[in-house]
C-alpha cells in the first residue's frame, strides 16, 4: 500500500488538532496506567499468537468461524500468559483481543460458574477441574422451545425415583424441549438442566441437574436424548446453539446440584442456604454482558464512524469551496458525537454497577439482603437500557458511514449482527424494564407513606413541584443542572405512574390489571430512572477524577453533551409540567449544538483513547491510519467471487443468450 | 405434522374473533377485487413453477442464492404468463411472489430504463431488445469509491476525441473507480457509465455513456478494464455489486446516450430536450423502491410478529390464571399495533405519491415544470421517511418475537438485512430530508412575503398561533383533529427554522453556513411535514373509501392509532408552544392506549388482509396456521450442522481431552 495516500495525510493532520492527552484519557478509562499496560500486554500476546490471534473475519464461512473459535478457546487455555488472567481487566482484555470470537462461551461462562456457585463442595471438586480442562464440555439448559422469560412456564421435569436413587429427566411435550442453549448442539456432552423437581408427586420448582447427554466414547447422543443445532441465526456462527429433548432419561441422585438444596436418599428436600443467593449468578451475567456485548461494540462502532467521517469528503458547505469532511456537517456530528459521549457514560456506569454488585454480594453472603431489590432492579434495568442504547447507537454509526457501512469490510456486520441478540437474551428487555419499574413503584409507595427512600431512587424524597427551573442557556449545559433536570423528571414520572395505578385500582381493577394497563408508562419511567443513574454516575466520576484540568474539561463536555442530547430527545417530559418553558427548550437545543462543535475538534482523540488495535477493529474504513480506499479495494480483491474472472455458474446459465447478443451486435456493426 | 397442535387450534379460535370482512380490506388495499384476483393468479403461477417458485431461503449459501436468483429472472422472462406483466399490480405481484429475490435487478431496473429514457430513438432500437432478451447484461455505474451522494464530486471523465470520433473513458484515481453498481461484478458485459463530459478541455458535467466492459466471446474483462465483486455485505448475496476501473478506455461517439444531449462529429454539444426531464427516472426509482424495499418488508414483519404474538403464551396477567397470549400485554400491543397502522398508512401514501408522479410527469412532458420542486421534495422526503420508518418497524417486530426472532427460521434475517441498505442507497436519508427541507424553506419564505403556498405545504398559509387546542380526549383521537395537530406542528416548525436561518444570516453567517447550523432542525421539520402528508393521505383515503361501515371504522381506528402514536412520541413539539396542555398530553396517551385495545381484537385480520402466502413469508413463526413449534423443529433438523451426529471438525480438536475426561470419570465411578 502506498504510505502517503491523501487519506493517510489527512488523518495525520486531524490527529494534530486533538486538544488533550489521549494517553491520559486511555489510562483513566482503563482504571490507571498499570491497567492500560496490562491490557496492552495481553492484547499483544494474544494477537501475535498464530492461533489465538487469527481473528481475520472476512469471507469466512460460518463453519470456519465456529472451528476457529473452538481452536482459539483451547489455545487461550494452553497459552503461557505468565499473567493472572482472572482479573476483570485481564478477562476484558482477552475478550477484546479476540474480537468477541471465543468458542465454547457457555461452557466457560455459564456451565462452569453454575457448577461452582450451585454445586456442593464435592460436586465442585468433581466437575470443575474436568470443565476447566475441556475434558467435559457443558452447557446451561434452561430456555425451552415454548418458554423463555417466564420461568414458571418451563415444562421439563426431574422426578425423584427413590427405588433406584435416581432422577428421571423428561420433556413431556414438543414445547418442553430445551432450545437455544449455547455450545449444546454439537459440542456439549454434559448439561446443567433446569427442571421442575418432583418428589412424591409434589412440585418443588426449578432446580439444576447435571445431565450427561452424549456418550463419552463416541460423542454420540445417549439413548433417550435428541440433540442438535437449532439452525442459522443472524450471527453467532461460532456457537452451536442447540435443542435437547430428554425422554425419561435417568441420572444419579448426586447429580442434582446441591449447594443450595438437596434431596436425600429418603426423598426429603433440604434447603441448605438462602435461595436468594441464587440471584447472584444471574445478576453477574447481566453485569458482565453489558460490557462485552453492548459497550464494547458501541465503542468499536464509534471509532469506525468517527475515523471514516473525518476521512470522507463530501460536498462543500460553501459553494465553490473545497470539499469538507463529513464530520463538519452538523447533522453528522449530531449522529456520532452523542454516541461517543454515551460510550464513555455507559463504560463508567458499568464499572460502578460492578463495584456495587461486589459490595452487595458481600452483604448478602453475610445474610444481609436489604439491598437485593435495589441491586436486582439496577442490574435488570441497566441490562435493558445499555443493550438498547448501544444497539441503536451502532446502527446510527453504520448509517453514518453511508453505503460503505453496508459492506462486511466496514466491520459493522460483525459488530451489529451479534449485538442484535443482546436485547433479548438474559432477560427480554421489556421484561427487564418492568422488573426495574416494580422496584421503583414500591419506592414511590414508600415515599407516599412518608418513608425516606434510600439508594438510586432517592429523588423520590423530593417534592414534585411544577416549579420552573430558572436556568439560562449556559447553566442548562452544566452537568449538575442537567442532573437536577433528570432527577425532577424521573421523580415526576414515577409518581405519576404510581398514582395512575392507584387510580385504576380505585376504579375496581386488580393490581395485575392496573399494572398491565400502565406498562407503557412503567417502561418509560424506568428509562427515566436509569437516565438519572447514568448522569449521576458520570458527574460523580468527573468529580472524583484525578486528571489534568484539560482532560477534566473534555469529560465535562461529554457529560454535558450526553445529558443535553437525551433531554432534547425527550423534551416533552420537561415541558409537560412547566419545569422548563419554550425558551429554555430552545436554549437546550442550542446548548447541544454548541456542545457538538466543541466536541467535534476532539472527536478523533476521544475514539483513539479507546485504544483498539486494527486487528480488534477488523474494519477497512475505521483503521488507525485512515487509509480507507486502498484497504477497501484490497479487501474486495479477496472476495471468493473474484477467484475467476468468469463466474462459471452465472456464465453457464447465460452463455447461450450472450452469444446471441454477440452475433446481433456484430451483425449491426457489419451493416454500418 | 400433526394437524391439531394446540397452536393451530388457538389460531383458528383467534381468527373467529375478527370483526370485519378480511377480503373486503384485502381488495381495498389491492385497489379492487379484480386487482386482488390478478395478484393471486400471478402469485400462484410463479410460486407453482419449479424454477421461479423455488424461493426456499433457509440454509442457502450466498452463491446458491445468487445463482437461483439469476435462474429465476431468466425463467420469469420465459414463462408463459398469459397476463400483461407491465402494470404496477402485476410487477408488484411478481416481485412479492419471488420474495424479493430476482436476479439481475439493476440490469432490468436501472440499465434498461436508463437506455429507454435517455437514449435517442436509434439507441433505444439498438440496445433495448438486446437487454430485454438478456442478450447483453448491463449495469448502471454512477457511484464511485470516493463519492456517492455528491454527484459533483464524481471523478470519472469522458473526453471527446475528434480525430477518432470516440470518447475516452478514464478513472484517474483509485477513488474514481465505480463502486457499488449492482450486477456489475461478474454479470454485466455493458454499463451505462456516468462520467464528466469533456470536450476541448471544457467540462460539461455528468452524462451517460454505454460502455462495453467484457469480451463478447469469452466474457473476460476488456483490456483497460478492471472489474470484480466488491465483497460481502450484510445481505444482497443475490447481487454481485461490483467495482469498475476504466483506464483510458475508448468507446464510439454514438455510445453517448443522446436523448437529452449529444455531441456531434465536430464536437459541438447540443441540448435536445429539457434536462430537468432527467429527474424523472431518479424520482421514479425512489417512488417504486419504498413499495418493494420498505413497505413490503414491514408488512411481512407485522404479519410474522402479530401471528407469533397471538400464538405465543407467556405468563399470566392475573396470578394463578392460565397463561395469556403475549399480544394481551399492553406493552407488546404498543410495539406491534402502531406498526400495522403504519404499514397501512405508508401503503396508501406510496400509492398517492405514484399517482402524483404520473400526473406531474405528464405536465413536465408538456413543458410545464411548475410542480417539479414539489414532486422532487416529496419523493426525496418520502424515500427517507418511509425507509427509515419501515426499517425501525421491522426491528421492533423482530424484537417482539423474543429469541426466536433471531433465528433465520423466523424470516427476519431475510427481511431485515436487505432493508438495512434502504436508508442509504438511492440517496442517503439525511441528504434526502435536507432536499425536502430546502423546498419547505422556500415555501416558508414565500409565505412570509405574503404569497399563497400551494400543494402539500399549504398549512404554511395559516397563522401560527400559540392558541391552545380545546379538544377533549375523544376529540383528540379523531383523525381530522389529529391532522390539525400535525398541520399546526409542521407550520410552527418550518417557520421556526426559517426564522432561525434568517437570524443567523442577520448575524453575518452566509446562507450555506446558516443552513449547516440549522440542519438538525431542518431534518426534524421535514419529518413533521411528511407526517402531515401521511395523515392527510390516510384521512383522504378513508373519506373516499367505498367500503362497508365496519371496514371504514377499522381503517378509521388505524388512522387514529397511527396519528396518536406519532404525536405521543413527539409530544414536546405540541407542548412547547402551548398548543396542548399537560392534561391534553395525558389524554392523548390515554387515547392511544384505548385505541390499542380496540385494534387488538382485529390484529390478526389486519395482517391476514395483506394476504401473503406462506411461501412469500418464508417464516416458521409467522405461517398462516400458527403451527410455530413444529415448523421450528423441522427447520432445525435441516441444519447442515446436523448432517452428522458427531461434528467432525469439532471432535477432531477435542477428542483427546474428551477421552481424558472419560477416563477420569470412569476412575471416579470405580472408586465409589
Amino acid at each position: 500500500m502506498a504510505s502517503l495516500s491523501p487519506q493517510i495525510l489527512q488523518m495525520k493532520e486531524e490527529r494534530k488538532k486533538i486538544s488533550f492527552d489521549v494517553e491520559e484519557i486511555t489510562n483513566f478509562v482503563d482504571g490507571g496506567p498499570e491497567e492500560s499496560r496490562l491490557r496492552r500486554e495481553i492484547t499483544a500476546k494474544i494477537q501475535n499468537d498464530p492461533i489465538a490471534g487469527d481473528v481475520d473475519w472476512f469471507y469466512k464461512s460460518g463453519e470456519e468461524k465456529f472451528i476457529n473459535a473452538v481452536k482459539r478457546s483451547v489455545r487461550l487455555k494452553n497459552m503461557d500468559m505468565d499473567i493472572d488472567m482472572n482479573s476483570d481487566t485481564a478477562m476484558n482484555a482477552a475478550f477484546t483481543a479476540c474480537a468477541n470470537s471465543i468458542g465454547l462461551p457457555i461452557h466457560s461462562g455459564a456451565f462452569l460458574p453454575t457448577v461452582m456457585n450451585l454445586g456442593s463442595p464435592e460436586q465442585v471438586e468433581k466437575w470443575v477441574p474436568l470443565a476447566l480442562n475441556f475434558e467435559i464440555i457443558g452447557t446451561y439448559a434452561q430456555t425451552e422451545l415454548g418458554h423463555g422469560t417466564n420461568l414458571r412456564g418451563l415444562e421439563t421435569t426431574a422426578t425423584f425415583l427413590p427405588d433406584s436413587q435416581e432422577f428421571e429427566i423428561d420433556c413431556p411435550k414438543l414445547t418442553s424441549m430445551k432450545w437455544w442453549p449455547g455450545d449444546l448442539g454439537k459440542c456439549a456432552n454434559h448439561a446443567v438442566v433446569m427442571a421442575n423437581l418432583i418428589i412424591n408427586k409434589q412440585e418443588y420448582g426449578m432446580h439444576p441437574f447435571i445431565v450427561q447427554i452424549r456418550d463419552l466414547d463416541t460423542h454420540q447422543p445417549l439413548p433417550g436424548v435428541r440433540v442438535g443445532d437449532i439452525g442459522r441465526k443472524f450471527a453467532f456462527e461460532v456457537n452451536d446453539n442447540g435443542f435437547l429433548h430428554m425422554d425419561h432419561l435417568r441420572i444419579p441422585r448426586e447429580n442434582m446440584l446441591a449447594g443450595v438444596a438437596e434431596v436425600d436418599s429418603e426423598g426429603n428436600y433440604n434447603l441448605k442456604s438462602d435461595p436468594r443467593l441464587l440471584y447472584g449468578g444471574m445478576m453477574l451475567i447481566r453485569v458482565r454482558l453489558v460490557d462485552t456485548q453492548a459497550i464494547f461494540p458501541l465503542q468499536l462502532a464509534c471509532t469506525i464512524a468517527t475515523r471514516y467521517s473525518l476521512m470522507r469528503k463530501q460536498g462543500s458547505i460553501e459553494p465553490d469551496e473545497p470539499e469538507v469532511s463529513v464530520l463538519d456537517y452538523v447533522a453528522q456530528q449530531r449522529k456520532i458525537l452523542p454516541l461517543i459521549a454515551q460510550a464513555y457514560a455507559f463504560h463508567f456506569c458499568a464499572r460502578r454497577t460492578r463495584l456495587f454488585y461486589v459490595d452487595m454480594m458481600t452483604e448478602m453472603r453475610q445474610g444481609d439482603f436489604t439491598n437485593l431489590p435495589e441491586l436486582h432492579a439496577l442490574t435488570a434495568g441497566m441490562k435493558a437500557y445499555i443493550t438498547e442504547g448501544c444497539l441503536e447507537g451502532t446502527d446510527i454509526c453504520r448509517r453514518a458511514c453511508g453505503g460503505h457501512g453496508y459492506l462486511e469490510a466496514s466491520g459493522f456486520p460483525r459488530i451489529y449482527l451479534a449485538q442484535l441478540a443482546s436485547v433479548t437474551y438474559e432477560g427480554e428487555n421489556t421484561v427487564m424494564y418492568l422488573q426495574c419499574a416494580r422496584h421503583l413503584i414500591k419506592c414511590a409507595s414508600a415515599a407516599s407513606s412518608g418513608k425516606t427512600v434510600k439508594g438510586f431512587a432517592d429523588y423520590l424524597n423530593d417534592d414534585v413541584k411544577a416549579k420552573r427551573s430558572e436556568k439560562s442557556q449556559d447553566e442548562l449545559a452544566h452537568p449538575v443542572v442537567l442532573r437536577e433536570c433528570f432527577r425532577h423528571r424521573a421523580n415526576r414520572m414515577v409518581k405519576y405512574v404510581h398514582e395512575k395505578i392507584q387510580n385504576l385500582k380505585a376504579t375496581g381493577k386488580s393490581h395485575a390489571e392496573a399494572w398491565n394497563l400502565a406498562s407503557v408508562e412503567l417502561v418509560e419511567m424506568a428509562k427515566a430512572h436509569l437516565d438519572v443513574y447514568v448522569i449521576s454516575t458520570f458527574t460523580k466520576v468527573i468529580d472524583e477524577a484525578k486528571v489534568s484540568s484539560r482532560s477534566r474539561q473534555v469529560l465535562f463536555n461529554l457529560c454535558s453533551l450526553w445529558g443535553l442530547h437525551i433531554l432534547n430527545r425527550n423534551i416533552g417530559s420537561l415541558l409537560v409540567d412547566g419545569y422548563i418553558n419554550a425558551q429554555q427548550a430552545e436554549d437546550m437545543m442550542e446548548a447541544e449544538l454548541s456542545c457538538l462543535s466543541t466536541v467535534r475538534q476532539d472527536a478523533l482523540g476521544l475514539v483513539d483513547a479507546f485504544d483498539f488495535t486494527d486487528k480488534t477493529l477488523q474494519s477497512c474504513i475505521g483503521a488507525y491510519d485512515g487509509n480507507v480506499y486502498e484497504r477497501l479495494y484490497e479487501n474486495a480483491k479477496r472476495s471468493p467471487r473474484n477467484a475467476n474472472e468468469v463466474h462459471e455458474g452465472f456464465y453457464e446459465i447465460m452463455k447461450d443468450s450472450l452469444r446471441r447478443g454477440r452475433d446481433a451486435l456484430r451483425g449491426m456493426k457489419s451493416k454500418l
